[in-house]
């Protein structure tokens, strides 16, 4: 059994609901499908769930709101036109929404109620599109899917008890078409995920299933091994560890957003990344234990807007608690740090640079100065952070050397270098002006 | 005015002590020495302080103590004939420590006072041997000289008021020599700095004197940029920072305790590493700020006994404060760290072997397990660290990626790498078993 989720551009139109039909019924193990709610279909069009954030926006405010209303009509008019679908449909999903733009909610619920009737409608047209096509599929409530959440709007966390409920789904032979990105409390209330959560939807419902695959179909052929708008044309990664998967997504790949892959990390089921536009080709997929791959670099990952924050103190190494000190101060403030590499007495921390406001920067440093008494402190700002990525480069030898090497060809000095002992990935920091060059000369000496 | 402190070696015997005398009247400047006790004469000899120590615990459990006493005036006896200066100061050395003996004192401050008498007869012995050849010299008790120390008995402090004190040195044209390694309190109570404390006497004298250079006499010409007990006959380093020869020293340098150079780094007064033994050799020179020196590389440390706690958890890096709570629990343990390189799921701490008994690694596991609810613990034993050092690193590229095929050339696999913003150092983790092949092939790259 496989759960197959659909994103925004592969339900945009009509068009690509019918490329979801063929999948679909390519193979009769995809039984679970869960769909976010129509994204653009070119790059000036708008994403259905952004029409619906507009026009509670215009409730909210107590605005007439027909018109973000019609828009967000017609793109379902749309769609349902272009599947043959009777326009009987159309009054359902419209009387569904106006419905709840009526009903007696709190301001809260109905917004997002409002938000999550993108993917609840398309999940509707599916399921009537595949039963015209003879399909024996049912839409399905994700609150009768056993998705039981947090109360947490707009980031909601799944319960524990969910996961039986939905493994009860196996008992039927029907096809699901599940509305990704909302489910219920045990009060029966609606909540939604943060943004992007119909992945997370889909891994839950796979996690719960105990499935034999989650496939995410998408719009690319699969993960690159490096940004494609640095390098062209780069080669495609076909298998990556969850762990690689993390860390390369940290770095600046964003098929996946991180907590989304967590259910069916904990549930060990393997992620599939696919083309709907490309069904054969083969994607990328994600498992959890490494194979033998070869090439110990799996991906590289750069990312700008870093920052240092650079403490030196004679004889540092000898105060116990220094560190920790220094942690407790961030942590005051809110900010969270990536990595902090160290000398015998010096300490850099590594963060994101828009966490660092002015006013937090001297106030930062104040303490830093008064708690800690440091010799020097500076902050340096510009930074980017680059990694190189994959399991394999545990066993191999000379994996440094190559990617040093690499900087030093694309006369890039190394700032700062982090290689913890799971040796997953390896971290060099670099002034930003220096990140295209260098990330170009990696690629050539790891993947040419 | 240079202050010379002359090391255990240098004042083992009466050849020794001509030597220093050469040595101080060769240069008018050296106008404050600060002698050790004597030390070994050859490698089976014994140190006078540990005779002195023996001495001491033969009188604390009540044992007849005329054999450790006749030791160690033995000592003083062949130095003294040695010298040619009369046997009267023998009796003179031998009263002052049978009064020690005998005085009304509490036992830890005996005790101390025994310790100490070492430095103490050899400043005697050596001014007025100095006086004998007609030098304007005088034995200065720590106390005249100005020392005064926190009630720390075995690791006292300097206390601040010490400095203006010690600066009136200047006004005399004699030549003082002062016992290192101990001080008074200010109700005038003896107490030592920790072992090895001359070499803290002498950087706190030469700073308060605001020296114009510290002189450190030892036995060997200068500081060897790598272990010579690893690679054969390897190059001396001519000039070092602060800095630099503080992250030599973590790696297993043992020229200095780096404790003994905190006076002198704060008051910026150079220090020079010379031999007795070899007074024309040039030395070593510490001073603050780096020159151009060409190398980026001043030298290679290396130390085994270290090992790394590693601790993964996905999403860890969204979790504010998860590395501060792990390092709070290895403080709450008593457990000191030297560094923490990271992935972004995981961290790895790394301490040296010794502080974590198997009891206490069970409890900390433990702790992690159930405070923090990791996907992953593990440790890992037999790490070596391998440094390579040199402030002018920061603006050579190329310098990593020479290091890591270093280590691909000696077929080591490096587990870690930690280089932070300073770029003084570049630490490198791997197993205790690669450590001489890596350190040899290091030399090899950057000075061969």
């Amino acid at each position: 059994m496989k759960v197959a989720k659909f994103g925004g551009s592969s339900v945009a139109s009509a068009e690509q609901l019918k490329k979801v039909a063929c999948i679909i019924q390519d193979d009769p193990a995809r039984r679970v499908i869960v769909v976010s709610a129509p994204g653009k279909r070119n790059s000036e069009d708008v994403k259905v769930t952004d029409l619906l954030i507009n026009l509670g926006n215009a409730y909210q405010v107590g605005k007439d709101y027909q018109y973000e209303l019609e828009r967000v009509l017609h793109r379902y008019q749309i769609i349902i036109a272009g599947l043959q679908l009777s326009s009987e449909l159309v009054n359902t999903i419209s009387q569904d929404l106006v419905q709840v733009l009526e009903k007696d909610y709190d301001i809260e619920t109905k917004l997002e109620a409002i938000k999550a009737s993108g993917e609840d409608s398309l999940a509707k047209i599916l399921s009537t599109y595949l039963i015209s096509l003879g399909i024996d599929a049912r839409y399905l409530n994700p609150q009768d899917a056993g998705i039981i959440l947090s109360d947490q709007p707009g980031s909601a966390q799944i319960l524990p008890e969910s996961f039986e409920k939905i493994y009860k789904l196996r008992k039927s032979n029907q096809i699901f078409v599940i509305p990704g990105f909302f489910g219920y409390t045990p009060e029966g209330k609606l909540v939604t995920f943060s943004r992007g959560g119909s992945d997370i939807t889909g891994s839950i419902v796979a996690a719960g299933l105990k499935a034999e695959l989650y496939e995410n179909f998408t719009d690319v052929d699969s993960v690159y091994c490096v940004n494609p708008q640095i390098v062209d044309q780069p080669k495609e990664i076909t298998s990556l560890t969850y762990k690689e998967m993390r860390e390369l997504a940290y770095g600046g790949f964003s098929v996946f957003h991180a907590e989304a892959l967590i259910p069916a990390f904990k549930a060990k089921i393997p992620v599939c990344i696919k083309n709907t536009n490309n069904p054969n080709a083969l994607g990328t997929i994600i498992v959890s234990e490494k194979e033998v791959r070869g090439n110990p670099v799996v991906g590289i990952a750069s990312d700008k807007g870093f920052m240092s924050l650079y403490v030196s103190k004679y004889l540092m190494n000898r105060e116990v608690g220094f560190g920790r000190r220094l942690l407790n101060i961030l942590e005051d403030e809110g900010i969270s740090y990536e990595h902090t590499p160290s000398g015998i007495d010096d300490l850099s921390v590594v963060l994101r640079e828009k966490q660092m406001t002015p006013e937090k920067e001297s106030f930062v440093i104040e303490r830093i100065n008064n708690e800690l008494h440091p010799d020097l402190v500076y902050i340096e700002r510009g930074l980017a952070l680059i990694m190189i990525v994959g399991e394999e480069m545990h066993s191999h030898i000379g994996t440094a050397a190559k990617a040093t090497q690499a900087f030093a060809d694309a006369k890039v000095n190394i700032e700062m270098i982090n290689q913890g002992s799971s040796e997953v990935s390896v971290m060099f920091g670099i002034k930003e002006e220096g990140v295209e060059r260098a990330v170009r000369s990696l690629y050539n000496a790891f993947f040419r």
